[in-house]
């Protein structure tokens, strides 16, 4: 007889990845913080389990892994939309991030981003921003798996008004979390190469290296990136990145949008990874990324949000619908992108861009429990003829329930990690000063 | 002291188009099937209203206008995805009419796509196919309103053996809905000009002519599409069915995407209507419509989702967002499509593509009660700062309660003109026949 502690019936399970299997009715055993069992309901015998959850025919499917967020950021959700990256950057979000942006307002802010991501699905984050102590504090109490970097720019930021402590604060954050919450790692997020100065590049890499944590940076996200690092430092972002030793598999460069075959050659060697984020790039007018050419090298590439203030919405739903259609238009090939793919990208290959080495974002027995269930008894998903309609139809308020580390975080589509509605009180109070 | 049928207060009323005002706490009164009244709450006297609807702070805005969609190919949503528009017709989407398209499927199909639209605030729709009065019948029993138009294709076609037939079927469709049901209009549908013949057009739009109605016709859909035409009609799509004496302001040409400058110059001249139906543009690789040279020459330019089957969704919400983000892209540009400009083409604009004549998609007094209520109270549209969040951050799921023609249709996010679970469990039988 097995044991679980929730035992997950009449579920349409997922295929594994690189196979187009699909269970049409299975169940997923969770034992503690981990999958225990999967199978067809036809193999299920005696369970004796401490909760079942009837999924009742909804897909039950491995959490969705966003790879790059600015939680605390929600706060600037449609402050300043329609706008240039730079003008965007410079004459609303530095200025604003500059008077409004303190260890509450992170807090609270990464607190409402982490119900918004939980409520669609996302069951792990990789988040960069300042203060990220209170980033961490807000994911590890609301029940969301994250990596918390640490930013370091050459500019007075907040929480470090005086660039030269950059990296010192970063190292603090990184020893500060270390083994401190199961489900919160910490990291290091340099801005990007046009913000921090080659030696702050390479000091914050090696506080990082040092632990054995992630390295983040935005690289080649807009057309002019390029030739400014060009200009100043006599290479493309990607190469002036490799020149600085910089490149390994725990650097993971974000957007990857401006990058030619030699720099996706040059990450495909060192095995750095590389995060697309579709909306961002397409509200931000930075471009469309070479989706293709990256996977086709074999970067490993995963797909986030951004911050809600370039998207303007953390539903990677929503992102994985975009990112699969854009690639088509790009390209003019239907197939540029498939939604199969997608769909991986925003599961286990995410989670292996966040130093899983395999074990994340499956549905397989000892893999973590992170498991969601999305309901297909609406209109938008009916018929339901396969899981590519998940990229090209579901959204995030398909998803019912949704299981953390073993523990349910949501349940019938209610969060049962935080009152929702004083955090929402308490982001509308800040945004009251910001708007 | 006012009369009201419907007094919806506590609403954060849209502004009027070309303006920025918004009203935070704002009242809209409905008498009979039109709007009586829009105002400050704080300018509301004693109302005897028959029935009391508290927006409670959500957004209230005119419904939303979907300018093309082929209602009953709901049945083949995510049939066949990932694939190039010529394959995806030819190899899947033909062979599937042929065998499955009956006016039973077609009347349940269309009930579920209605319902679909409504729940996701959609009040008006053009829809094309054949077996017109299946779907017409369809959209009136749910309440949605709708020009329903009969397709015309040089084929044989559902309903339709002879194509000697096409234009006749098409001709008795406009009579038997002439006036028939006051929230159905009917209209034609003219494939291509690569699937009929000139004599097909128009003779399809002197029937439409002669009764005032719309004639609707795909046009320049692929970047192949204006080569063939080309070597056949010695034209280009647009030239070809100017040459034809076909467009003027009760024409409505779907897709625009491969138009050059001299096209656009014609559609302008001429008043002829456009519609770009982006996301069905990028999953089917066929590109990106030139957005900004349509509206600067001063064509009138609807949105459409186009069929479950391309989408895969019928969400407007879901459009907007794509088409505003999309087109930022395409051109470099972050105003390039600014989020008020995609509101009122998802609204006013697209209601005067359907010929409304300025009446529709506006709260004004006189207008016809088309009016959606959104939810804002909830983590992914918090904070509030305006009403371009609708478009980068609501989804339909939002949408909370929908009105048309003065009829409460959805209420707490519950249809109320069918039976949900019995039209999705009709189009299941249908589409395990069709799988």
């Amino acid at each position: 007889m097995m044991t679980a502690d929730i035992l997950i019936t009449d579920g349409f399970l997922l295929p594994e990845p690189g196979t187009d299997r699909v269970t049409e009715r299975g169940y997923v055993a969770i034992r503690g913080s981990s999958i225990g069992a999967v199978g067809d309901m036809a193999d299920l015998g005696t369970v004796r389990a401490r909760e079942v959850v009837d999924a009742g025919g909804a897909v039950v499917m491995p959490g969705l892994v966003n790879c790059h967020c600015h939680a605390a950021m929600t706060l600037f959700r449609g402050l300043a939309d329609d706008l240039a990256l730079g003008e965007w950057l410079g004459e609303h979000i530095f200025p604003a991030e500059s008077r409004h942006v303190n260890p509450e307002m992170v807090y609270w802010c990464s607190r409402l981003a982490a119900a918004e991501m939980l409520l669609s699905g996302t069951t792990m984050v990789a988040d960069g921003y300042f203060f990220a102590d209170a980033a961490a504090r807000a994911f590890s109490e609301t029940g969301l798996r994250a990596v918390a970097a640490q930013g370091v720019i050459d500019f007075p930021a907040p929480g470090v008004p005086d660039p030269a402590d950059n990296v010192r604060v970063a190292a603090r954050f990184l020893d500060a979390w270390h083994l401190r919450h199961r489900l919160v790692t910490p990291a290091v997020f340099a801005h990007s190469p046009y913000t921090c100065a080659p030696e702050t590049l390479q000091r914050a890499k090696q506080e990082a290296d040092r632990r054995g944590r992630l390295f983040f940076i935005h690289t080649a996200e807009t057309q002019g990136e390029p030739s400014l690092i060009q200009d100043r430092r006599g290479a493309s972002p990607v190469r002036h990145l490799d020149a600085l030793g910089l490149l390994d598999p725990l650097t993971v460069c974000v957007h990857c949008v401006w990058v030619d075959e030699e720099d996706i050659a040059i990450l495909a060697r060192r095995g750095a990874r590389a995060v697309l984020c579709p909306q961002s790039h397409l509200k931000l007018a930075s471009g469309i990324a070479p989706f293709a050419a990256l996977r086709a090298q074999g970067v490993v590439v995963g797909l986030g949000t951004d911050s809600a203030a370039s998207n303007n919405s953390l539903d990677m739903f929503r992102e994985m619908d975009v990112c699969a259609k854009v690639q088509k238009a790009r390209t003019g090939d239907p197939v540029a992108a498939p939604a199969k793919t997608i769909l991986r990208m925003a599961t286990g290959e995410g989670a292996e861009v966040l130093g899983s080495g395999g074990w994340g974002g499956v549905l397989r027995p000892g893999a973590p429990a992170d498991v969601i269930l999305i309901d297909r008894n609406s209109p938008h998903l009916t018929p339901f003829y396969g899981p590519d309609l998940l990229v090209y139809g579901a959204r995030g308020s398909d998803v019912r329930t949704v299981i953390v580390d073993g523990r349910p975080v949501v349940r019938d589509r209610r969060l049962l990690t935080a009152d929702l509605d004083a955090v929402m009180a308490r982001v509308r109070a800040f945004a009251a000063q910001a708007g």
